[in-house]
């Protein structure tokens, strides 16, 4: 007779207490879909190198790219599912947001956040804001993404 | 009998040559629906106050509020569709993309863009680079995002 094994995989929930400066997490990765690239570009970056594989080779690319909106929404997709901070990161302002390679349908991404600095919110004290530094990297190890950004998250309160 | 008119737009496409520094575009409104916001959160920012509008009730936004990639995906297409380049706009960076204030299903945005800086791309000759600021607003005025960016843009050539 055989035994069904079923594995539920339960993340823990961090919270602003959990991390500290100069930590790094490493995301899962995630393949990019030519249909996806171009659902993404009909909906939010109708240009010809997003939209159709033919028109895409008369351009400078040479051959369909990723909207940089879509390659931001995925890293965002892979370091939230990573850093899984309870009740959620709530982003409070991007810098420096750069695309120095371009990301092409079958690219396998992912997301390699670091923690530059942690201080406690003045405004909300059950909150910390966290400053930290997110690169993607494709399958062949080359930046796809860098970005800096702030986001504030939860607090340990005593009763959790 | 009744006549039929049909009224075809064609959009002016836009050149490097054809903007200059201070030149402001003003976007088409784009209303924002809540079936949206919980499809991009579903696939790009899965965290509660973007995924439900019950879950969202218990977070401190007290309601279902959009993702801030999602506003700036929106902010993108209302740009792209706006300002029109021929051969389309290559985005090169991003900086002090902020969200001061939050985006909700029902509510209508734009954007308007002010050419800060244009100068000729050193790389590729054909090319040129401009400088931009990008303000999204909401139906009452509220700024929602802010950001600058550069883009590479075509240069009209002797032919066109």
């Amino acid at each position: 007779m055989a035994h069904q094994c079923v594995v539920v995989l339960i993340m823990k929930e961090r919270y602003f207490d959990d991390v500290k400066v100069g930590d790094r997490f490493k995301s899962e990765p995630l393949r990019v879909t030519e249909k996806e690239v171009i659902e993404f570009a009909h909906k939010f970056d109708p240009q010809m190198f997003h939209l159709s594989r033919k028109d895409a080779e008369r351009t400078i690319f040479k051959g369909l790219i990723a909207s940089g909106w879509h390659t931001a929404a995925m890293s965002m997709r892979l370091f939230v599912r990573t850093l899984n901070f309870a009740e959620g990161a709530i982003g409070l302002g991007v810098d420096e947001l750069r695309w120095p390679n371009a990301v092409r349908p079958d690219d396998v991404l992912s997301v390699e956040t670091e923690i530059l600095d942690v201080r406690r919110s003045r405004s909300r004290p059950e909150h910390g804001i966290i400053r930290l530094r997110n690169v993607t990297t494709n399958q062949r190890g080359e930046v796809v993404q860098t970005m800096l950004a702030s986001a504030m998250v939860p607090k340990r309160s005593n009763g959790r």
